[in-house]
């Protein structure tokens, strides 16, 4: 628990272990434990029976203790987009980290060469210019990292995403040349995330741009080839696509991160046949403070969920609607002739997109027996929460 | 400085005192503090020369020494939303703070109570229910308050936002007769904010909701005066209408908070004819941590910045637009003519909305000579980030 800020003193009164749900104060994240293992169970099996690597998305939960818990059900490391979010899971005894993303400043590439130097953790990180494979090998160089593949180094291709990566083919085999002339970096593989297609919500048109995907990563791997490397891994994926990827016969890991929590914008994809399913695990126990008429007022607004994919939905009670009341607001309204809450009254959310809610809390409020009548048993830091750099 | 969670140590780093602006990590939240000290001045002079009081409001900022900074500026006090936050700005020195909100859990009205025995600090609080008031007497017994006046109350009405607070007229009534039933309550006025006026974007419409917000407190007031209630105050505003509150005869006392920074949606506003005029001062410094032939990407996405009023506008360099690149990414792309930045060149963005941005970080850095070649001169706690209870 995150017992250092001068909100502490009275955030840790906010949640008790060993006492009920109902002393949880509001707003704040719960995870279903139960739900949740239920999750993490699922993804495991499925990775092992597919035989591909699971490196969850740590960007997702942003907490050690869920990353330790991941690993000791399978998973070969984990994943992060920042830095900063791998030497705070470094130095709380994450041991294999993967920045699935690109790092350009000399400042944050001594700070992951330092790490790389002093601390027990693998850590391998993604390029998609010349100017990164230069800064990265000039990092580990003024750090005084000289051993032969010291860091794993990925090439990332831009399969239909539209972000970052260079084009597939020739680009990326100028990109593994280049690391090829840093004995201290080592040619891991390629990262190919086409984050566009897990939030498809047909499972055809998932299916579509998963083939086109499939295809740029099978030419890269043949530019490759011809040129003379070996590409060792193919890794990427998301709760959206994960069961393409993996019977494609070119990914060999998946970064899959929501199936842990889901939220209520995968939750609105169209299910895939044979895929696991996932629970809801992350709500928002909010309360209405305010009410009249014609709607109530929850005590949680922008401040205690994201709303990049869209406002949260209403878990319980039944047949209310939110609407944005703003940064400490929510306004429910009625549907189907169901009642308003009342004053006081305890209201559960499923935020619409669970990473950035995450980063919001200090800590997740873990609950075991059910959001009824559970217990609370662990107190969940939230160890990466504004990690920027 | 926030200097304690384990994320601390790399933090540390990011931004040095003394040091130029080129040294600040990114992406990082930078204040201009000459433009902030010039709408710091622009406002107390307003509020003076209006004869209005002025107490700002610190969900905007949530620092208690801008707190600090703007009471030695002619502010009474500040308002907060939520009780975490009047506990952490208390904590912190502030010694006026007025929760503008209601509060309906025991567990947190107790934690009111106890600040309002044992801290130094003014407190008053928003009402707009009979359960609301019953609570906070109860919540001031237990914590042994009985002293005539200890908590000022101030009755929240519905003038046309459409979210809290009781409808104007006989409804107020009701519950100023409620707390004057608690002689260890005080009532202290109306709470009459328009959040909805604040973004009009023609100063036309700004004034014909203002004109029938006035209306509504003029109709309560008179109320109150018929059951024999004088109203000793009306407090409301904001940075979009503040000028048509003062000019009411009505209001009496400003809660404008976002002048000290200003964001990307109140610049969308017509200006009003008159009004003081204030500057950007809140900033991202971001970088370029990828680029293709189509646009370059920024390392600062949407846990940055918060994007409920839109996405932020480029400052500098000039003629590029930013799209959404999901949690940590920025797509900038090119407009008339202009080139695309480089690889790791320095972008600035401005905000959308600048209360949920600050909300995101844990420190301001503070730069003092401007965006372009000024020097870090202090570095500004976000103290009641996260205070969501």
């Amino acid at each position: 628990m995150h017992d250092t800020a001068i909100t502490a003193r009275w955030q840790r009164a906010q949640a008790c272990i060993g006492h009920g749900v109902d002393t949880i104060d509001t707003p704040l994240l719960v995870i279903d434990l139960d739900a949740m293992e239920r999750n993490l169970a699922r993804m495991a099996a499925f990775a092992s029976e597919h035989g591909v690597r699971l490196r969850p998305h740590a960007k997702m939960h942003k907490s050690a203790e869920l990353a330790r818990l991941q690993m000791s059900h399978g998973a070969v490391g984990v994943c992060v987009q920042k830095t900063d979010e791998a030497l705070a899971l470094a130095h709380a005894g994450v041991r294999d980290i993967y920045i699935s993303n690109e790092v350009i400043a000399p400042a944050k590439l001594l700070r992951l060469a330092q790490a790389v130097r002093d601390l027990p953790t693998k850590f391998s990180i993604a390029v998609d210019s010349l100017l990164g494979v230069t800064r990265l090998a000039q990092a580990l160089q003024t750090a005084g990292v000289d051993t032969p593949a010291s860091l794993d180094v990925l090439v990332e291709i831009d399969v239909g995403h539209g972000r970052c990566g260079v084009a597939p083919g020739a680009p990326a085999v100028a990109l593994v040349q280049a690391i090829s002339a840093h004995p201290v970096l080592r040619f891991a593989g390629l990262q190919a995330y086409h984050g566009g297609a897990q939030h498809h919500r047909t499972a055809a048109g998932r299916a579509e741009a998963m083939a086109a995907a499939t295809n740029a990563v099978e030419a890269t791997r043949d530019a490759l080839k011809t040129a003379g490397f070996h590409v060792p891994l193919v890794t990427g994926a998301g709760t959206g696509t994960f069961l393409l990827e993996a019977g494609s016969g070119v990914w060999g890991e998946l970064q899959v991160g929501s199936y842990l929590f889901m939220d209520a914008d995968y939750a609105g994809n169209e299910a895939t046949p044979l895929a696991p399913v996932f629970e809801h695990a992350l709500f928002v126990k909010c309360q209405v403070m305010s009410l009249n008429a014609a709607h109530a007022v929850c005590d949680a607004g922008h401040k205690s969920h994201a709303i990049d994919s869209g406002m949260p939905s209403v878990w319980f009670p039944s047949g209310l609607s939110y609407a944005s009341g703003g940064d400490e607001h929510g306004v429910l309204r009625a549907q189907g002739g169901h009642p308003l809450p009342e004053l006081g009254e305890v209201v559960w959310l499923v935020p619409g997109h669970c990473d950035p809610t995450v980063n919001l809390h200090d800590f997740m409020v873990g609950v075991r027996g059910g959001l009824a009548a559970g217990v609370v048993e662990r107190v969940i830091r939230v160890d990466t929460r504004g990690c920027l750099g």
